[in-house]
Order: structure tokens, then C-alpha cells, then sequence
């Protein structure tokens, strides 16, 4: 089922992505194109508060602009290990230092074109700091309680695929 | 919290997305760059079989150079209503027709840059039939058990965002 590349032109270079488009050699022996955008991936962060509120932050997003709620998420660097940077980035967008961080899952948002894979952890044993956000970063900071969290997803507030994927995760694990 | 354009430069008119880059002023007065891929977004569908099993595909994804079980999707066409294409969709790829596609939730797959709105449906009363794939693309059918599906998310087999999302949907209702 493998498709070779036998012809690759550079179309973008970056900060955030790259885009190429491969010319591919298909199973039945045709030729076609791929358009595919490289990014170095993501860790996001399921982290619970002192009450069992998960942690969320709210920020507007360009490329739907809107809005959205989201669990506390970050680039990586190119190399860095997810683990550092989850620490990193749930120090940064929330102020919490986590004791342990728990590998949950991975994730492909988009896989149809997008290298873009997010390393999920869970929090545990929480202190809170002050966060340091970068300079241009503009977040609110926000708890949920689970019934919330649900009412945000079922009326469409909520459409982030990492922060429906907490909650479903979090509801599973109050039902079991 | 609004970012607003103030300068935009098209980098990409590509088959599957543009790409563009935007300037953006910030609430803060000061500007920022924002690196953009849009999308016209997808469908996926969550369907199961007459012994209640999750109908996936298994097809190869570029971007990550892997096998991939996902559940069945497709891409709209410019305008195209989400429903019918999804409707359309689980017929080429599976051969199955629903009665009836039921809303679930939409999710954007990589909010910090990408317009991919994805809807997903769950299929009623199915149909079985002929699939009816494009002349390049190149699917394998299966079914999963739930059991064999939460393990193919915990040993990092399945690493699909929409089909982490459904089979946590069905664990959901499972044991409520």
C-alpha cells in the first residue's frame, strides 16, 4: 500500500510549517499528487485543578476566526522531547507544575495531509505558580466542571479534536 | 481578543488547500504573523455492522509515512452540505447506505493553523453493498470489536484523531 515519492518540490518554508507536494507512485503502478504540510508536532496537557475542574485555557484562532476553549497545548521544537515540553507549556499557559506527566495517547488532527502528531499527557500532583506567557500570547484561564465541559461540546462551543478527546477521556474514566 | 488582517499574502492555491500569511494586530497593538493552511473541511462517519462492530478503513497516509485505521471520511467539495457528503462518502468507501446520519459533533483537527472543519454522523440502519472508490484511491475494509479498538488506541496503532474520537463515543455508551 506504499507510496514512493519519486518527484518532491519544496513549496514553503515556514516558521510554523512547511508545505511540499510529492508526486507518488500508487499501488496499481499509476502516478499521483500529494499535497502535505510538515510540522514538528504538539503535546497537549489533561490536568485537573484543586476542586477535579479540568484546566482549560480560552485564545482566539486565526484559521477559523473564533474563540476556542482548549486543554493547554504547545509546538515542539524540532528534536525537543514531549515530555519537557509538556512541562513547559503547562507552566507557561497556566502556571501549574505537574509532579508526574502521564503519557495518554498520540494523534494525527489531520492525517490526510499534515505530519502534525500531538503527544497527549495527563497532570498529576498539581502546584500552582504564575504563568509566563510570551510576549504575544493572549490566553484566558478557565476550570470546567465535567457537566459543563459535556454542555460545551454538545452545543458546539467546544471544537478543539485534543479538548473533546479529554473530556471523553474524563467521562469514561468517571462512568468506569 | 480578535486578531485582525492587515496584510495577506497567498502563498499556496493547492487541489486539497491554500496556504496563506497573514499580519495580524494583536490586543495588545503590537502585529504578529500568522501561517495558515484552509481547508474546505471533511466528514467522517461512525457506522456499525449487523454484529455491532465499528466499520474502518485501513489506507496508507503520506504525511506520516504509516498505515492507517480511520474511520471512513471524505472531503467536501467547495459549498457541498456536510450530510450529503457524508452519505456519499460511506457509500464509496464502505458500500454501506444509512437511513439516517445523525449529527454528532464537528471538531477542528490543528486550530493553531489549519480552517479543517471536520463533521462527523453517526449512520442508522444500514445497508450493506457495493463500495464504489475513486479509480486512485485504495482501501482495505475491516471491523473492530470494542475491545480490540481501545487496545489499538492504547498500543498506538490507531492514532487517527475522528476515530480516537469515536471509539471513545462508543465506550461512552457502552457503559452508560
Amino acid at each position: 500500500m506504499e507510496e514512493k515519492t519519486i518527484e518532491r518540490e519544496v513549496i514553503y518554508e515556514g516558521k510554523v510549517f512547511d508545505v511540499e507536494k510529492h508526486v507518488v507512485t500508487l499501488p496499481n503502478g499509476n502516478t499521483s499528487v500529494r499535497e502535505l504540510v510538515y510540522h514538528n508536532g504538539a503535546v497537549a496537557i489533561i490536568a485537573f485543578d484543586e476542586q477535579g475542574d479540568l484546566i482549560v485555557v480560552e485564545q482566539y484562532r486565526k484559521a477559523f476566526e473564533s474563540l476556542s476553549i482548549e486543554i493547554p497545548a504547545g509546538k515542539l521544537e524540532k528534536g525537543e522531547d514531549p515530555l519537557d515540553c509538556a512541562g513547559r507549556e503547562l507552566k507557561e499557559e497556566t502556571g501549574y507544575v505537574a509532579k508526574e506527566l502521564r503519557h495518554v495517547f498520540d494523534f494525527y488532527g489531520a492525517p490526510g495531509f499534515c505530519s502534525e502528531r500531538v503527544h497527549i499527557y495527563e497532570a498529576i500532583g498539581l502546584t500552582a505558580g504564575d504563568r509566563q506567557l510570551d510576549e504575544d500570547e493572549f490566553l484566558e484561564n478557565k476550570t470546567l466542571k465535567l457537566e459543563e465541559a459535556l454542555e460545551l461540546v454538545a452545543n458546539g462551543t467546544i471544537v478543539d479534536a485534543k479538548t473533546i478527546m479529554a473530556i471523553q477521556h474524563w467521562q469514561i474514566r468517571t462512568l468506569k
